[in-house]
């Protein structure tokens, strides 16, 4: 066998991208030995300081508390806003995003030239209508899309924070949004909404500040990081690690990158993301341009492309420091610990309404978490209402086009509009 | 935050290791940053040119006729064996080994140290009943623990094979099998045993020589691998490639091993043959020797602890290029698809008798897969038991003290040892 020919690149990847409108993209496949992308990891570090988004600074005087117990400052929140805040800002929807998305909900990525990660969901008419609420998306702490995090400069000694950077929670990332709020001079949410870490800090923007929240939509996500999660996190936190070129953290100070590393954690998230059943229905054991298999390790199944095309896209716009805090943040996210264990206790008395929505075939954060929610939320006497929706797309479902989430949603804020007395509330 | 304290190693581990005896043990965790361990690494090359196992030699006129058109020749199978082979070879069992497991079924590992894999299962008046069967354990072909693989000295050249080994399949290693049976002086086989990679050669086994095997005992495993699990050994193939130190294959060569991608694609696929409920079980989000965070990349979980101590233990004992060439064995396994795709007409006619066992909280050979495998017995009008057995374990739960498992395989081959007319058939 010619070791050569073993590992030939370039292959033709078809198949099933992030988001509905990319399941029929044809995409150059890269073999992980191969990555380099010198044009995108320039753009990637200048987004860190100068995002191509509005910027709020804060200053000396407005320390960001987190809960290490290092004052943060000065730091800087990048974030995205589509449609007008109105006259009694109650209009204003805050979206989180997941942990290797970003600001660029509804608008085209600066790095990857993509269309927006909710496109379907943002914009005019559409179940967050932004002729009726004005949708605010913030890059959180510990990001890497110019909200302060490891990719950031440190002021202090003009260099790269790294592992410098102080380790970030869920919390942290909300207090962080809270300021922001407080200088766009909007004292309370119409309504929070996230999916996966999104929802995670949906659900502790309820459970932090529940006079400023009228109501929250908490999708795929759980108030706790279970034993299985934690686990595929660490796999992929060891997969950056081992890589000789994250240099302790330091690859920026070295002129590297830790992009094999890095792209394998992609890959390994990105198994979670889907469900065996996509898998299976997508590829199953078909071949990649050929009928018989090469007795080589080309990557002769469509599945093997696919996710070697994830993890190398990945890398072009992710920093594998950022994917490290953020995967640390959501792995210590448990709402139930800071309240004697009991879930309920976080949620007492609150006036937020919400609702939690979950997809049967996603085994990252299944059904039976966002139960234990409900259960909580009805203990507490919370108003919730509860869908579980069937799907055989996993995870990832929050993203695509599933009509009976769209429906669930658009139907939650039009209710929710009505109570809050938004006069064109998704008509 | 000193980056220093990040990677602190040397955390003790308590919780569960693989196999029911070890479950209680204590290890020390070393991190995967500073694995290296040059004497089990001396002793894990010299097991695959000079094993502490029978050995079986096969020259120049006995060459092995692989799926992928080579005939390798010379090449040996390294095999360990347990009882005594009767007067009329009628009562032989062939044990098929795991993915990292090898032919030490019962007796002390000669790299760990530890004890067999299967020594519950293995043994006077254990389910695999040493006073009544012989039986045998032998190396896969691409194994690493003797049996010719890539490990091995490649006589051609005199240096390690590495990539030059021709790719194997499932079907190479049973034939492989069945040439050592041949020189045993074995025609038939009593029972061919198997869980997951294992279990698959056991239905090879019924497939290729269906004449040679009385009864099969196939557990947690499928008759082809999903995409899914493709994607995981893609995953954790790309995870060792990604290293570095694998240089193509040449490691050997090189005076270097990829220790580091290596443990890395232990961890991915350890998740896997656990169950998360098997893992909120024994961890949840228990912190490792200490109440609060330590706010870092420490593994504060015990799972994290865990999962590290699987990753670097395995590389003591493994080869990194065997791992590519197994995984890549199971991938390419599927039966039907040698039979128009119709898996039912692989066992047409067929005289063996089955028994398929599978674990509720297996999600990598899931219920369902077996069951596909007993309705195509049933098709074929195999005589074929099912026990699906109730557990949190995961695809573990086989090299586990599971009782019901026992019982089943106990009872399964005292039926057959009746039929078969062996006089004190496990009694």
């Amino acid at each position: 066998m010619d070791p050569g020919r073993v590992f030939s690149s370039g292959r033709v990847f078809y198949g099933l991208m992030s988001g509905s409108a990319r399941e029929s993209g044809v995409e150059r496949m890269t073999n992980l030995q191969s990555i380099r992308s010198p044009a995108a990891h320039a753009e990637r570090s200048q987004e860190a300081d100068h995002p191509s988004s509005q910027v709020a600074l804060f200053g000396a005087d407005q320390p960001l508390k987190l809960d290490c117990g290092v004052d943060l400052s000065p730091f800087q929140i990048a974030y995205q806003t589509y449609g007008e805040l109105n006259a009694d800002h109650s209009n204003a929807i805050l979206i989180c995003h997941a942990l290797t998305l970003d600001q660029h909900v509804a608008n085209v990525h600066p790095i990857t030239g993509k269309p927006g990660w909710w496109e379907n969901m943002v914009g005019p008419n559409l179940p967050f209508d932004t002729k009726s609420y004005f949708i605010i998306c913030a890059n959180v702490i510990g990001g890497c899309m110019g909200s302060t995090g490891p990719a950031s400069t440190n002021p202090a000694t003009g260099k790269v924070w790294g592992l410098d950077f102080p380790v970030v929670t869920i919390p942290d990332m909300v207090r962080a949004q809270a300021m922001l709020l407080d200088r766009l001079g909007i004292a309370t949410l119409f309504c929070v909404i996230g999916g996966s870490m999104g929802g995670m800090q949906a659900l502790q923007w309820t459970a932090a500040y529940p006079e400023r929240v009228f109501s929250a939509l908490a999708i795929a996500c759980s108030t706790r990081h279970s034993a299985q999660n934690i686990a595929f996190h660490e796999l992929g936190r060891q997969a950056v690690m081992a890589d000789p070129e994250w240099h302790n953290g330091r690859y920026a100070d070295e002129g590297t990158r830790p992009h094999r590393g890095l792209a394998v954690a992609r890959m390994a998230a990105h198994i979670t993301y889907l469900s065996d059943a996509a898998l299976h229905r997508k590829f199953g054991r078909r071949m990649q341009d050929r009928e018989l298999p090469t007795f080589s390790f080309d990557a002769d199944f469509q599945v093997e492309s696919y996710l070697r095309y994830q993890g190398s896209s990945f890398v072009e716009r992710f920093d594998a420091n950022s994917y490290l805090y953020l995967t640390r943040a959501m792995d210590y996210f448990d709402i139930a610990a800071d309240h004697d264990g009991v879930l309920a206790q976080a949620f007492r008395g609150i006036k937020t309404r919400f609702c939690v929505v979950s997809f049967t075939s996603d085994w990252l954060f299944p059904t039976s978490e966002s139960r234990a929610l409900v259960h909580a939320l009805n203990a507490s006497s919370a108003r919730v209402s509860f869908a579980e929706i069937e799907t055989d797309r996993g995870h990832d479902a929050f993203l695509l086009d599933v009509p009976e989430f769209y429906d669930i949603a658009r139907a939650f804020l039009q209710s929710a509009g009505k109570a809050r007395g938004l006069s064109k509330a998704g008509d």
